[in-house]
């Protein structure tokens, strides 16, 4: 049917659905006329970025007036920034799996309460290259933890689910053809690494606390790129298990920062 | 000393430092001439309650001006917003443990690059409260994670280091003490549970996912109460780890939201 889905028999019967983290509701708004024909959501984590890249579709689109003035859909709420352009949301997540993981929940309650259809949700935001050119983009085939295994562990109360990271192969090709219409836009396809922490996770020298050698730090990069990683971030895993069992087309495509 | 301790041997040899997400550095900032003086640092996950409660901090200190236009020393950025009023310094985290960590990292170099003394740390964010009147203020003693142990797992490349979550036994006792001074501010000492995720991690059952039933939500959230639980975030453990390791008097203060 194309529609998203919700896994949660509760909320069908709830009387009113507050997103809160949006500050957008059943009940305070129309989510079916505001968000109906939404058909792509592309997220990063700068509110900053997101409504530049908003005003960016805005143009690219040829929508009426020149998009400078574009409104805060969530202009409620600081948690985070949300901006259309004719089918394209744009909307920040902040950093880091938990961050992600709130947004995604509301959002996709809100495509759901919208009645929307074969919505395709992409990540463009930064990361970490590794072994690759600076500038690259990567558009992500498989998210991996910190061991380099394709699987997000959510804790569920306190038991650990343990779920998939895999994300659309069709969506993966169509982008990797896209870039190839641009010249000199260095794209590849490659697995992307999430990580909790950007420091001691990363292998950073230059934290408050650093506890590792610089040959250690290389040995472990060394082990990620020979596992596939190109690129290092810190929602991918989340993002991909979430929009994988919720039906959205989910796509990981960065430019990593090096 | 009082000095804030960085525990990374590369540190002090690099030529210059930048704090990448706070638009902060050692070459392009006298952090000593902006910082030296701090001796209390507040952090909450919203930017706007951040400056809201340092233009409060600014009247309660009896500072010049009316302290409606304090300006966001990290205005470069949007990842964090700061802002000081007098040797406080009030800064926002976003939300999560990953999102606190880099925030952290960068603040404890920041304060170690400023020779700031005898600083003390405190979360002032939201939470949820287990069991108690709403609106309580909950002062940590000890910050523990969704199995309801005082530890904090951090990733170090692909190793994982249990860390303590202890938080300063004094200065919880001087919170309580203070909190009496004012009436009607039912305040309680106990732990706080950290989770990594707001639905799932949390008992919710309006989130996209839901697995469980409403009466193993309520098992869990029991269980969680008779282990000494009494509100749920997604900060404190990373909070108390890493201000314990870095020798920062810490302490989470919460009010719950319920």
């Amino acid at each position: 049917s194309g529609l998203v889905h919700v896994k949660n028999p509760y909320l069908d019967s709830m009387e009113e659905d507050v997103l809160y983290h949006l500050d957008l509701g059943t009940k305070t708004h129309n989510l079916p006329a505001m968000f109906g024909d939404i058909k792509f959501v592309c997220v990063g984590g700068s509110p900053n970025r997101m409504r530049a890249f908003a005003q960016f579709m805005h143009k690219e689109l040829g929508l009426a007036g020149d998009g400078e003035d574009l409104a805060d859909i969530c202009a409620g709420t600081d948690r985070y920034a949300m901006y259309r352009a004719g089918p394209v949301l744009s909307i920040s997540h902040g950093m880091g799996i938990p961050s992600i993981s709130i947004m995604l929940h509301e959002l996709i309650k809100l495509l759901h309460h919208a009645k929307c259809r074969d919505v395709t949700i992409i990540r463009i935001g930064t990361s970490g290259g590794l072994g690759i050119e600076a500038g690259s983009v990567v558009i992500t085939d498989t998210a991996v933890d910190s061991s380099f295994k394709p699987r997000f562990e959510q804790v569920v109360l306190d038991d650990v689910v343990v779920r998939s990271t895999e994300l659309d192969t069709d969506l993966t090709e169509e982008l990797l053809a896209c870039s190839k219409e641009i010249p000199d836009f260095p794209t590849l396809i490659g697995h992307t690494m999430c990580t909790y922490d950007f420091y001691e996770g990363q292998g950073r020298l230059d934290g408050a606390l650093c506890s590792f050698s610089s040959e250690k730090k290389l040995e472990y990069l060394k082990r990620a790129y020979d596992a596939g990683v190109r690129n290092i971030e810190m929602e991918s895993t989340a993002f991909a298990a979430l929009c994988g069992l919720c039906g959205l087309k989910g796509e990981s495509s960065l430019t990593p920062a090096l």
